[in-house]
């Protein structure tokens, strides 16, 4: 049984040497002509530079962490961690080196090709996104997972716990990239837009605006580089979760488990990339759909067959409960799949221009900006309803098939084919980008048109993987919440108890703290922006006429010192209170505030991605001709709400979901010490 | 020591006497001239038809919930239930009664005499209504209690429990009238801003306006009769949060403890009104602040001398903890007191455009709505880190001294002077609407300058009773859910159990739905209210010119029949879901549902009573002249942010919190049949 580990450690390698082999293919294509490499170039150097300096403070608190986890925990934990952050930080590289050689061959690739030819290198640039983040994900996990069991012949149990340690190291990255990623993003696209857009009607990527760089190199590091340490984080904690609840109930054998389905998932996603391509007028949105939906087929029959043959043992149970069928582990998965899927339905019910909430907020443009933010506010929220229904009754359902072992293979099912999904989503940022490409460098409309289609169908898909992310941070932080009371020798973690109903009450307020302090931090780096884009249009003659270069270099400086700056206070937050909480007023209370913390932040999460979402596709409702289009009042307005809708759903929204698991993960990690 | 109960039931009586004298004592001042009256008459028809519509529909409910209650509970409960439905109707018909002779009194009174006789009206007017919620408020209470004992020869803790039945009558009441009366008051008042100030450059109030009466009209629906329910359902549910638990461990000493309190404040609140007095160029901000110390000072004297000579005995704990002082109780009504300063100190730091966030949104007005809108969201969400600091301090200060009866104190000590922050509160809308009248009526500048004056610290003292009511949710919400675990026999509710974790997640959700829906009946009455504005400017040839009338009544109109239909669905929702929940999935899942609600709504209502304020405030900074003044680009941006806060501030914030409550009282109420 054991020598299987090597088995799903295998699939993790094939995984990486798939993606090294796709991003030769990406290099393998035109990366265009001489105006088109100018622009890349811009964007290439502005992102590397932001993620070098990133990572340069990164890595101080790497050092800081890994001391801390040596006197806390063990040498090993703290090498773990490490590891974790180091493999998070390739994978968040990895996928953002790629984007930024991806983006200029889609847009070129649209040029000389057509549309087949650019899905093709835009897909191919996300899969080698995809694929980092699951093998790497998995094979670090696995590496030290079997160090700590051979080298330091831990059994089962302690050998997760020190991966746990690999798992904290991917989520602080995770955060510190998310966070500062999301800020550099939004300050640089709120600015432009608003004096772009609104004050001088200049339009999207237009060359003429000196943020349009800036705004370009954001997708780069925010929606490439943070999403996939942000998803790297999510797949880890997922296995982690669920292998903590199997390691104490199966032994290694539960371990092993959760190992293998996650390889399963893997060789599911490669094989589902294959079923990704379009013909010359195809839907690439079909195509993309095709895909997933393999991915999740392929992945369904291999846990099947994975749990038919291990036909894991009752649990001893420990006075909890116990396994209705041997299949149990399978239904589980299944249903975390099912509500993975059922909250990516809801988000795109609520978030596309198809169906009634988008119609009626870019009705409610035609009154004024008031009636569209009040729209897509109430929208939000009530975008919680079934997302939340899904989660509690899948979390009952896996209880009831599975125990505490089944709610964390829920979240593992629900991410099993994370490889598919997180390729899905990475190459929408990347066909965004060949479109500002295409617009910077002139090139016949034609091309923009593929990679507007090419984008619109990136926005689908990217509200399909915020609700993955969402329902899995959901069910992986319940799993790693178990884990925790059971961790502490916690055998009830009582509400009727002050110190746990208190602790409750401060954890909710964690998450609008954390949340009003990355939208602050945007708010005050856009404004940074603007007033530089301001200056410029005013002291560089000729800009607006196109007769004179603006200096893109100076708003990239200021996205990345803003970004910087800003993404130390949330992130340390979520660091140092878990800390504080545990060691001043116990376990107990710490149980409460990661429980409070997890409902208010679901709740933010869902709201925040789901309004940014309607409010985002009700403004390219009105921009495709509906309430007046471009440039009339309701086309205003509706430009209000989309910018509203950018902090939300791409800086607090996402950072959130880390922000749950990282802080349960810091408690499961020190709670044998409270 | 039954007989002081008597005592306490005589000072109910007293604060009843003394708001009839004080009705009496508003009539008795000049109501003006004939056009004065004219327009007070459309106001007081409007209110009157609206309330007596109102209350016909809200009748069904209770005869229902009568029914309902005598099936499940005891025909006492169910009598209880009508008692507690007819006094919280009462306290809010004569508030409004009040509030609509009091208005034109007001503005008489400003033009005939000045600043301190116009202070004397709505102040008057505004304790009318302050000691009517106290008065009634505890005199039914005492009332159902005496018969409970008396008649029924009930012990103290099965009386109490029948006393919740009045309570559950009052909650329901005020979930109505603030739902109702709160989509009333915004619709039109975000239907007259978006056509009048927005596409008109109407100015408020101004006769013009065919929402005008409408807009004003809301103000004695929404923030009199709403408020007057609301705060009765305060009152009296800490007052039962408290007494549940002192009659579990105390018996009827712990009840008439609780009363004897209650009576204090009354006695306190009276005191205090006397301060309230201003000279003729005075500062009536000083004068109201004077009255509030007064009166809390009075009844920190008298819980003092009460609590000392009840010499109340350590309980027997039911192996809970003991109280380590028998002056316990006493500090918790202190920690209560000083929870509630303290969170009305922050709300109005928030809020008040003296201090830097309303300034700072204020100036983030100037890049446009979006910014605008943006510092509002965080603003808000930052604004809830030191009230729920304080609430969870202050509950587990309580705890310390006087165990879960100490926490249900506190919140009662919070509310021991409500009849003095409701008759603060309550001159707020009164002076607002003599400002309506004054501006209609075509009355001197120099009128409207004292009503405005009138009208802006109305606007903060409306902070700071948000703040006392927020707060002492909060606290009676947790007692309460304390008195549910203790009354279904639950010793623990405990978080890992998967019932209680789905409850509490679906619990937090709940609050985000009901907010949405509340939003959304605003969105869509307002819509039609601007609809029907421009209608009237379109087909009425010489409204804008001032000479033609516009069909009031047709507004009016709107906003009754939105109210009515769209107060149903939210309403229902509080009541059924506990219902539901604890039948189908057994208490556990409804204890973890209730805390859900609890966290999540306490933050949103936070959230938003604070973000609406700010924008609020924010936008009269800049009319007061700064970064362009009136008609400036900001200006416009700061209306947005103005108008998006009405709901949240005016409808869904303050349902929220009685939705916490009102759902706790019915499971409490039904706690025995799960």
């Amino acid at each position: 049984m054991g020598s299987l580990i090597y088995i799903a450690g295998f699939l993790a390698i094939i995984a990486i040497v798939y993606a090294m082999y796709l991003f030769k293919k990406v290099l393998s294509y035109s990366s265009g002509n001489d105006k088109v490499k100018e622009i890349a170039g811009y964007i290439k150097e502005g992102a590397n530079a932001f993620l070098s300096r990133e990572y340069r403070i990164i890595i101080i608190f790497v050092i800081l962490g890994f001391f801390g986890l040596w006197l806390a925990l063990s040498i090993a934990s703290a090498l773990a961690f490490v590891l974790g952050a180091t493999f998070s930080g390739i994978a968040g590289l990895v996928g953002m080196k790629t984007a930024t050689e991806a983006n200029s061959r889609t847009a070129t690739a649209a040029n000389n090709h057509g549309m087949n030819e650019a899905l093709n290198v835009a897909f191919k640039g996300g899969t080698v996104m995809g694929m980092s983040v699951v093998g790497f994900g998995l094979l670090g996990l696995i590496i030290v997972y079997l160090i700590a069991e051979n080298l330091f012949s831990l059994d089962a149990s302690t050998a997760i716990e020190i991966a746990a340690g690999y798992s904290l190291g991917a989520s602080t990255i995770a955060l510190f990239s998310r966070v500062g990623g999301g800020i550099y993003t939004k300050a640089a696209d709120v600015g432009a837009d608003m004096v772009g857009k609104i004050e001088l009607d200049v339009p999207e990527d237009d060359p003429r605006n000196p943020a349009t760089i800036a705004d370009n190199v954001g997708d780069n590091v925010g929606d490439v580089a943070g999403m996939g340490s942000d998803l790297l984080e999510s797949y880890v904690s997922s296995i982690i979760g669920a292998a903590t609840i199997g390691a104490l109930w199966f032994g290694s054998q539960g371990v092993i488990f959760v190992l293998i389905i996650a390889g399963v998932g893997i060789l599911s996603s490669i094989l589902g990339t294959f079923f990704v391509k379009t013909g010359k007028n195809g839907n690439p949105h079909h195509s993309l759909k095709l895909g997933t939906y393999m991915s999740a087929l392929f992945f369904v029959i291999g846990s099947f067959i994975v749990t038919y043959f291990f036909n894991i043992k009752q649990y001893d149970a420990s006075g909890l409960s116990e396994l209705p069928s041997n299949m149990g582990p399978f239904y589980s998965i299944i249903v975390g799949l099912a509500v993975g899927l059922f909250i990516a339905f809801i988000s795109e019910y609520y978030t596309s221009e198809k169906y009634k909430f988008v119609k009626e907020i870019a009705k409610q443009s035609e009154t004024g900006h008031a009636t569209n933010i009040i729209a897509g506010i109430a929208t939000g929220m009530q975008s919680t309803v079934f997302p939340i229904l899904a989660i509690a009754l899948g979390s009952l359902l896996a209880f009831e098939v599975g125990g505490l072992f089944g709610i964390g293979l829920a979240a593992v099912g629900m991410l099993g084919t994370a490889g598919m999904t997180v390729s899905v989503d990475a190459y929408g940022p990347i066909a965004d980008n060949a479109g500002g490409i295409a617009q910077m460098s002139k090139m016949d409309d034609h091309v923009r048109k593929i990679t507007d289609k090419l984008d619109s169908v990136g926005n689908t898909t990217a509200a399909v993987a915020k609700g993955f992310a969402i329902g899995s941070a959901a069910l992986t932080a319940l799993a790693l919440f178990s884990s925790y009371a059971v961790k502490t020798g916690l055998e009830t973690i009582n509400l009727i108890n002050s110190h746990v109903i208190s602790g409750l009450v401060v954890g909710g307020m964690l998450a609008f703290l954390f949340s009003s302090m990355t939208i602050f931090s945007v708010g005050k780096a856009a404004n940074k922006m603007i007033d530089e884009i301001r200056r410029q249009f005013r002291d560089i003659p000729g800009i607006l006429e196109g007769n004179a270069t603006p200096d893109y270099s100076k708003c990239v400086a200021i996205s990345t010192d803003s970004a910087l700056k800003e993404m130390l206070a949330p992130a340390l937050l979520a660091i140092i209170t878990p800390v504080v909480v545990g060691f001043v007023f116990g376990p107990a209370a710490l149980g409460g505030l990661l429980a409070g913390t997890l409902i208010t932040g679901i709740m933010l999460a869902i709201f925040m991605a789901n309004s940014g979402g309607a409010w985002d596709n009700a403004k390219k409702y009105i921009e495709d001709g509906h309430h007046g289009g471009k440039g009339s009042a309701a086309h205003k307005a509706s430009v209000t709400g989309d910018t509203v809708g950018d902090p939300l759903k791409d800086t607090s929204g996402p950072a959130l979901n880390i922000l749950i698991k990282l802080m349960t993960t810091v408690s499961l990690l020190l709670a044998a010490m409270f």
